[in-house]
């Protein structure tokens, strides 16, 4: 099965939401109270599949709040040099700053995130800040969960949903699940609900649904995608770690995507590079079983790298990887 | 036409969000300065409904929050003594107040009201607080958008609206807009428009559909209904002041109440008789035509009376003004 | 011993702080949950000496903001009426309320306040509001306790006390301390002190002195006194309720007074009452003995009263008391 | 002249305020934007002056909040190794985080910062959290002004700077003046003013004296200095840049230092190297003359160098710089 875009769109995907700044750790296998040098690198989730799929190939735009300082004009020249369009990137002047990610990588197996998430530009963006005219000229509106979780980012995104789904649009909803900024699992559970209803595609880890179900426990993914399904979705995918990934589609069928074996560096970005790959296939016209291998082979790649965005693979990476079939 | 409540539901209504108290002048026609006694009466849209609806007989339920001092007590038993079920009545803990409303009643044409509406216990109902089982035993969840205007109250009416679609229960949405709270009229928009588009019916004056609909000149009532009747609504009623009420269906009907003739004291409390008397009709089985002349009753009667809920009529007192005819 | 005060200064008192509303309930004796009317006075602590001094015929002065609402302008209408000079009054418009004080009389001993005090209007005085060519112009500057308690209007108050100090103006501070507002003891102590070092006059209950040191037991006045006289207060006045209050002064004399028997109907009132007329007999020249007798005579008057500000005695009702000499 | 410390204390400095962390620019002379690698150093005003003083031989104490998180460890595992006493150093448990200074180095004469100071741990001292036993036990207690600029850490410094007074502890006030944080200039003028009249020595920029006057003009210093020569200090010393440096006695003497020509890289810790060195000669029992000699040679080294804090000299380097005897 195959998903169909509208052609006519000038865009393959707009993300919007949060551009922000990792600190990657130089010297790494260690606890960072004992690194000394740090890299930067463009960071935040939307950002991060935008970065991706342009590398890619695909035709992609940002929305999204930076402040006028030395990181927010270094993120909107990256984003820039990568190929995306940045003209709906909104200059914030109320002293808000962009988020910063401290990566901490003492074992591929103990990687942590120190955050700097207060008063950050990107949960500013306000709804007037967000363009109809822009969202009309792209196939697929990429949203990610965390700009839901606070005013007035929140209510930017509420609005970018409805303006897509009036225009023709394809919204798909990347759950990116953090914990920070989020008031309550309550407040949560009720906008992933809201916006995941209201999408075409959702993709997410079985945690980041039992959030949006307000599970305390693991869920299932049949009684899933039996409420989604009673709503807009038509396609449905839950990563399963190393067990790998399913897609749902509407019409009744089921997928597994398996991982490939890498040498892992860190866990970060793997769900970034997975969304990538997995939209640039799914754009691009090939079934579903086989988007799910591109997104792997993607987030097997990038795990292996120091970065997020700046190691997001080529199409040939990712098809050299597939046609190996060295899956776990 | 008539609506189709599900009789097997215990409650008729159950009102969710804010219960407050009103300060009525004792002294009027005259500028608030010059008032120096006050009549202390409960207050608040949705709290006037339960009312309302209570006294013509309906068998009423309320979810809110109130401080446990005198102010909230005041409340509880004022609403328990007229019939209402407190049951799911929560006590703020947190040293939030009940909001004030102090009227101002210069002439029948100069009325103004001064809020005290900060850090106010109702808008802190947490979506935790509301009972999935107990919306369920009910034919009618009645939410005003005032408890949009604030977290975690916004979050807890999205919960409780969800709660009664799922249950079978009908959501009739009172706009019920007020200026204080809202930080931005795009925010007033995006979450009536995502209340309203779920809701069964939805009531209020064509100045509040134009803040739904985030537009700065007056709307057309039919361009607000196309876009409703696309979603959930089945009976919208816009009302235009002296000009009377507009009632459409989604069949393609369309109804005119009139005013009665009355000797206007204020103008406080027109919009929540109407509501009251309006519900009350629909649940006994009227059609939509009768049911707009019990709203307009109900509403001539309370403005010519000294304050809101105390003065919410009876079936009787109705009835024999819809007779008279005496229509403006 | 009797205080000297500057004989050119056009002002004997400038009172800076709040200006509040009282609600005071017109059925007493009973719980508020049942009183329906009340009845609207001006109230705070600053606001009632100024109004009991100008009543006494004091010149009074006073520094405070109010909002530009119906409130507000009763509050400087009543001021202004009883002889109060407010053309230092400043309009506040940022939406800041009046606070209002609700009081409910269950009988003699047993009063208490329901208090709004979130936003409002008095603690957002700036210190650019605070002019030294006013403060220059008097004999007295009255601080009370609670402008401290929050920013900017805790930086206006210690901006006054400074101006007063450099331009040679008497500063007497009235601890009025009110729970609402402070956010730590800790933080209570530090500017409790931080004012009272700088002041001439230090009046409050033993209850508020020890708010002061930060204690958490009954402290002992020898050793308030001895702290204090270390900077620059010369009297300070602590007050024990029924047993009277002391008078202490640097040179090392003490003085006690007495309360006058009467039939109380309130609390409310009494250290507003007391500091009016003691500081009025100071003025006049009195000794700090006969001093303690007005504000004891005038404290035992506005009790048996129902209004704080409007109660405040004349000079011939304080001396027949007096005359009376019938102390418990 | 020389400056007389209780020789029976066992700590020779207790600096209170920030700790924090600068992320300097390994690729300097370019704006951030291009710079991609950060060297990660200990920061904040006190914090440099305690690892200065202690690297000079001191014995330094720290008093401040830092969060139980990788950042925070860092500090305290550095300050620690440089030989401070980090036993009063609180562990913030609220989630603030570690104050970020993001260097840029464009060329000796165009240096900024990108300040990360929202919610940081430093700024939620409580005043609970200053213990009177520990700083009994100092010589000096070292305040700096950004610790002013909001509560909890405003009330904890005027708490610290009563109890030094109480025990006979020097008080040195680094002005350290910082836009950020601050509400308003009047604000600034207000705590500023309250602190450096209670404090021994007063040390800043002539900026940051007009800061504290809330001129908007250069202020005079013989006007600076009769002001604070009414109330405690017996020291106060006003650096004007490359000019050097002037230092006041309460007794009528003026000392002027001047600035050693060196090869500056940045701007950045020579106000903190400054003071280290000047208090270590202070307490060292040198004349005033001698001890801004010391700082101004101090600075001129860590100006030179690419850290501030892990720059700070020895004192064999300040001597010999001295004895080079190459001012400006």
């Amino acid at each position: 099965m195959t998903i169909l875009f509208n052609k006519d769109k000038e865009f393959d995907l707009i993300a919007v939401g949060r551009a922000c700044i990792d600190l990657n750790a130089v010297e790494f296998n260690r606890p960072m109270e004992e690194t000394i040098t740090f890299q930067k690198y463009v960071g935040g989730s939307p950002a991060n599949v935008a970065i991706g799929s342009s590398k890619l190939g695909l035709k992609a735009g940002f929305i999204g709040k930076i402040p006028n300082d030395q990181h927010g004009r270094f993120i909107e020249q990256y984003m820039s040099n990568v190929g995306i369009d940045t003209s709906n990137m909104v200059i914030d002047n109320d002293g808000h700053k962009v988020g910063l990610a401290f990566t901490e990588i003492k074992s591929p197996e103990e990687c942590s995130i120190l955050m700097y998430r207060e008063q950050v530009a990107d949960l500013y963006l306000e709804p007037a800040e967000v363009d109809e005219e822009y969202i009309k000229r792209t196939k697929i509106l990429l949203v990610s969960g965390t700009a839901l979780a606070q005013s007035p980012s929140r209510e930017a995104l509420l609005k970018a949903v409805k303006l897509a789904k009036k225009n023709h649009v394809k919204v798909i909803f990347e759950l990116d699940y953090r914990p920070y900024t989020w008031k309550s699992k309550e407040e949560t559970a009720v906008y992933y609900t809201q916006v995941a209803e209201q999408s075409d595609v959702v993709i997410g880890t079985r945690e980041e649904f039992d959030m949006m179900e307000n599970l305390d426990h693991e869920g299932v993914n049949e009684k899933t995608i039996k409420d989604l399904f009673e709503h807009s979705p038509e396609l449905v995918v839950i990563k399963h770690g190393v067990e790998g990934s399913f897609a749902y589609t509407r019409s009744g069928e089921t997928y597994r995507g398996k991982a490939y074996k890498t040498k892992v560096l860190k866990t970060f970005g793997a769900g970034d590079s997975y969304a990538s790959a997995f939209l640039y296939a799914l754009v691009s016209g090939k079934d579903i079983e086989t988007a799910l291998k591109y997104g792997s082979a993607s987030a097997s790649i990038v795990v292996s790298k120091h970065s997020s965005s700046d190691a997001m693979p080529t199409v040939e990476e990712i098809e050299k990887l597939i046609k190996g079939n060295n899956t776990i």
